[in-house]
């Protein structure tokens, strides 16, 4: 059986390197365009093809770390005849790295980032309508898919139409991206006020804007809610961008940013069944790489934990916050309709809705979770062919 | 109807105050034993049972913090003939809370750590057997789960025993502690060299001291591994607290220690239908508030996102830390029998094997993934409820 070239079960272009030369444990690449690359000797040690790196079914790396050898065993480099580079061993057979896999961790596409849209922060003058697709069409051809997830990961929100009433809308749709987040609340789950409510979502009263499950170290990434029957008075759809409302108090109100990234409130659920709890501030940076978290289900935001001097500051930030999230600069307001699913980034868009009235009809929808994991791992993947059918058919 | 006397579900000892007076927009609450506790006026507010505050029905507070007025309505605090807290506000009827739950707060049982128990970090002379629990109790019976899942917290890794090979356990065992966390791998999983490898796992090589899928922002929890059928030699299951070896490096190896906890690496798996990525050091400390996780799943470990001065410290530090992860000191090594279910923390303990021999029988493990919250939510109840039952039944 002949090697995968590659390290990975992907294609690249063809990028000949000119030169490569060794510089201590490092080996500089060159290609023609002066473009200059340094990789370490046991970093590519790693990436070899064959028995003692890259196991070539699953294109894993199968060594353990302790058993690395020295960065000294890489004996010599030079350029293959195609451009590739090759790199000799002390008791190892040489190995081959492809030129154009080289070449794509130099741009640095092979980073978390790398194919995922910038975010574009918007607020009603800027974005007057929720961006609207095509469902059917979403369900079917990943082109589409593509293009909606694109939207999703950018604006946080984008919705889809057509796509009926039926129960099962909410999971095929989440299925198209990933698997799905279960929680105490189901796979999927209704908001409907005729249920017994175990959360105030269940009932007739309006909810302020706000982000669900924040009684979760890392809560849903993104809410998919499909509407099923909305014939009711009221109940308009709220949407906020978090974003928005944050980056104009950390411009123009930094001691309101201030207290809301730093002073904790203990989240819960009070549920008889279950206690979920987390402590984490409103505007939760998290860890040093995680995406922001507006932590602002204030249903189950339960006590302060905060030094006592800052309370009365947090109070007073929670109340501007709020007020912004709900304005009409920030909030935008729509119908939701049957056979319509909005999805959204649940730890940036604030959602929430009108009060309604229950004797003029029913409002029942569909939730579901999926998280920043599987939409972004998706979206890499649909990214990636899409790139791909572009290339010319070049030998692999 | 009359009004719940919490804000919540739960049954509180009766605790009367003593005494209780304004400071300023905080009340002053005291205990007859001299404790004291400060309340700021506005979270009194949002605790009011009734129409303005709690929801009677979720005992959710449905205040949008938008709304909340301002610390001065508070008019007056009293103490309420059975101990309770009496406070009055202008505009407002009065509201009571109740004694007992203001003293939960006082001691700090309502934060997210009250009651689940200290991590204790082991070695293999402290811990030279798994801890072992009898599978069918835990199923059936709430005081076995708590004694099993008390130990998990605790040790990080606990054993289940006489549970069968039915491929239904791990679900069952799963879902008695909550939902389980779904990934590209299903709900539940084999580990079996019959299958075509998309991971390592699925060969019958040996698998270095690693957690799973540190390409995620939040690798899975816990992870329940239950052995079907294991009859071929060699593939002993392989333990090690990672907690336990990042101590020693912490107290004994600082650069080592610190090199670990800085420097990121690029992990991602190589699927042709799932491009998970993410970028984050082996000993990760996340947010302030997060779980240590090791991303210590060396075939996925892709690409060092560092500057290139770390990239020759990061490659020993990481020879190093493993070459403590599988010593005898800290690797604890088992037979995995059939009928066997292990559960453990993916973010902490280490979890590997030794190779196995295919042609002298089959080893067939199914695995699940339930995440932290899911194990604390289920563990809080337990306690709560363990400790309510020898609550003397006074009125609630």
């Amino acid at each position: 059986m002949s090697l995968g070239r590659t390290p990975d079960f992907y294609r690249y272009v063809e990028h000949p390197i000119s030169g490569a030369q060794r510089d201590g444990d490092f080996v500089v690449i060159r290609w023609p365009d002066g473009e200059e690359m340094r990789a370490y000797a046991l970093w590519l040690f790693e990436n070899r093809m064959g028995d003692e790196s890259i196991d070539e079914r699953t294109r894993e790396n199968k060594l353990d770390p302790a058993d690395l050898p020295s960065p000294e065993a890489l004996s010599g480099v030079a350029v293959a005849p195609n451009g590739d580079l090759e790199v000799t061993w002390r008791g190892y057979p040489p190995s081959l790295y492809h030129s154009g896999w080289l070449r794509h961790v130099h741009e640095g596409r092979h980073t978390q980032s790398a194919h995922i849209p910038p975010v574009r922060t918007w607020t009603v003058s800027t974005l007057p309508e929720l961006p609207t697709f095509n469902g059917p069409h979403v369900l079917q051809n990943d082109e589409a898919l593509r293009a909606w997830l694109t939207a999703l990961a950018e604006l946080g929100i984008a919705r889809l139409v057509e796509l009926g009433s039926d129960e099962e809308v909410v999971t095929k749709v989440g299925l198209r991206i990933g698997a799905l987040r279960d929680t105490n609340f189901g796979t999927t789950w209704a908001v409907t006020a005729d249920l017994d409510p175990g959360s105030v979502a269940n009932t007739a009263l309006p909810l302020a804007p706000h982000a669900d499950l924040p009684t979760r170290e890392t809560p849903p990434g993104y809410q998919l809610l499909h509407c099923q029957v909305n014939d009711c008075t009221g109940g308009l759809s709220h949407m906020t961008d978090g974003y928005a409302v944050a980056e104009y108090l950390r411009d123009n109100e930094p001691d309101v940013y201030g207290i809301l990234s730093r002073a904790k409130w203990i989240f819960f659920n009070r549920s008889p069944d279950h206690d979920h709890r987390w402590s984490g501030p409103l505007i939760d940076h998290g860890g040093p790489d995680s995406p922001l978290t507006f932590r602002t289900f204030h249903p189950v935001r339960a006590f302060p934990d905060m030094p006592e001097s800052d309370v009365p500051l947090a109070y007073e930030a929670l109340r501007r916050f709020s007020a912004l999230a709900r304005s009409d600069e920030y909030q935008l307001r729509s119908v939701f309709a049957p056979g319509e699913l909005v999805a959204f980034d649940n730890r940036r868009i604030l959602h929430g809705r009108g009060p309604f009235s229950e004797t003029t009809g029913r409002r029942v929808l569909r939730g579901a979770y999926v998280d920043h994991d599987e939409v972004h791992s998706r979206l890499r993947v649909l990214m990636r062919r899409h790139q791909t059918a572009r290339i010319s058919d070049g030998p692999e």
